[in-house]
């Protein structure tokens, strides 16, 4: 019998634990937090950001699962053991959760939904057209992977001018493919709301930034749902400020829960929600942890292995 | 050479005349308001409400064409002359328009976008999973015409339960199809959130009322975009006050601009636009006029004609 350590705050750990109890009943599981074990007895281990040095630890690790698409909090372990391979948790669910509210909150700025918002605070019938046709409306996705693809598709599909970067060249009808650094620029200067679905790594930690808002067209607006790491908080509120941006909306922050006092709370163009554009629901994450334990000890090789290289 | 008057507001009609004047040099265009003319002048009429008697007062019109997807401003005239062919205007900028801004609302709804707003003016990190998944959420389209099927299939690839209610049925893939009186109840059980998009007509009016929002579930929410006529405004107040209904986003009303002092402004559930969902460009209106009274004059059969004994 293998054992499987959880290693992810309280709220999250009961209830994965009680799902792996139902679609794994030969898995023993244990709790990191609550449960007396011994490191050489564990195979493998679910968590989101483990505490430094606990998986090099672990003498008889197998694999690591993430309980997030993005592994920048178990790679920020900088003894992570790097012969030990991770998984991502890549869900159909999760991609498709991030592409709504990508869609929405798109739409949300395209449409004046806020301008709307304050006509009807102050009961005023502001009746206006809408400033151009989808088609003329540029969104760039930073970051063409699973969910950038698939957000990427669903606003295409709602006739908007789509465009995508990413490291390497990707082929998907309707969506110009821009690729590697060298792109970077045409990408961005050809883009009116630019959506960051980066994985965080060295390379894109404080890419959103002042100088990469530079390089987007005047009014452009910027929605983050991938990490806080990959905005420059003060930049962001400078360029909005300065009238280069006409705004943002941010899902994801430096620190979470976003501290009571942050500027962005109370930034007119700003728009906060607490980390919620896709969220993991245990009981499909439970199910991906077991076909990937099934699989990697029928021997068959492990689906969304992360490249320790370049760390996504 | 034949004569077109337009019979619309004056801040319409100058537009409407100046992009006639570039795609159909040959037709006359007169303004109702503003020009001089002789009733056995005018071969057709530009219009979305007109005058009572004037379309009749017309001895040589030949084609009535509506500014409007719906022409219920139009058949308002009692005297409406049933012999002259009536055109709704029919546009795919327009059709995507209203389904956009009906994807943003039900997104809204369903990702509980305003319980996010509350909690950023309050400074409150309020961490929620989304009640239900998408393929639990079921949408209902009240009328599946062009608008409601477009609809309808951004919303199915959104992966909502997505059904339509039509007085014919209707075969589109993964939308169920209501047909008729004898299903309304049923289409109605099922409708988490209800889209009305019918034409308003004798037997449309005042559809949304307290009998049918009884038919649906607790806590179904409710969007309108398409005439304020169909709604009983004192019965949405109540359905929602008393907590049967969760809320409603509204586009439509019976008087346009909404007044200062109605209860939809300052109502926490209720969210007020003004007409807006999707408004027919004048460039795009004059194109359409042109191709449909050249298609006419060559004898070709008309598009999108309104059936006059069902009044859309």
């Amino acid at each position: 019998m293998s054992t499987l350590l959880i290693v992810v705050p309280a709220s999250w750990a009961e209830p994965c634990k009680a799902a792996l109890a139902e679609v794994a009943p030969h898995l023993r599981v244990l709790l990191h937090d609550s449960d007396a074990y011994r490191a050489q007895e564990i195979d493998y281990v679910l968590t989101f950001r483990p505490p430094e040095r606990l998986l090099k630890s672990l003498p008889n690790l197998r694999v690591v699962f993430s309980l997030g698409a993005g592994v920048d909090g178990i790679l920020a372990d900088p003894n992570y053991p790097v012969h030990i391979p991770l998984v991502r948790f890549v869900d159909r669910t999760l991609s498709r959760e991030m592409a709504q509210y990508c869609v929405m909150h798109v739409l949300m700025h395209y449409r004046m939904q806020r301008f709307f918002d304050r006509a009807q605070a102050e009961h005023a019938w502001r009746q206006v057209l809408l400033p151009k046709s989808a088609e003329d409306m540029r969104v760039g996705i930073l970051g063409l992977g699973e969910i950038g693809t698939l957000t990427a598709q669903r606003l295409r599909d709602l006739d908007f001018d789509v465009g995508g970067w990413s490291r390497m060249r990707r082929q998907e009808p309707g969506v110009q493919s821009f690729a590697g650094d060298g792109e970077l620029g045409a990408f961005l200067a050809r883009t009116d709301i630019l959506i960051c679905l980066l994985p965080l790594t060295p390379e894109t930690r404080g890419i959103l930034s002042e100088s990469l808002f530079a390089q987007l067209p005047n009014g452009a607006f910027v929605i983050n749902v991938a990490r806080g790491g990959h905005l420059v908080d003060a930049d962001l509120v400078a360029a909005i400020d300065c009238g280069h941006l006409s705004g943002a909306t941010l899902d994801v922050f430096h620190i979470e829960p976003l501290p009571e006092d942050h500027p962005f709370w109370t930034h007119p163009k700003i728009t906060v929600t607490p980390h919620v554009a896709a969220i993991s629901e245990t009981r499909i994450a439970a199910q991906y942890v077991a076909n990937g334990i099934a699989r990697f000890e029928r021997g068959d090789p492990l689906a969304n292995l992360v490249d320790l290289r370049r760390r996504y």
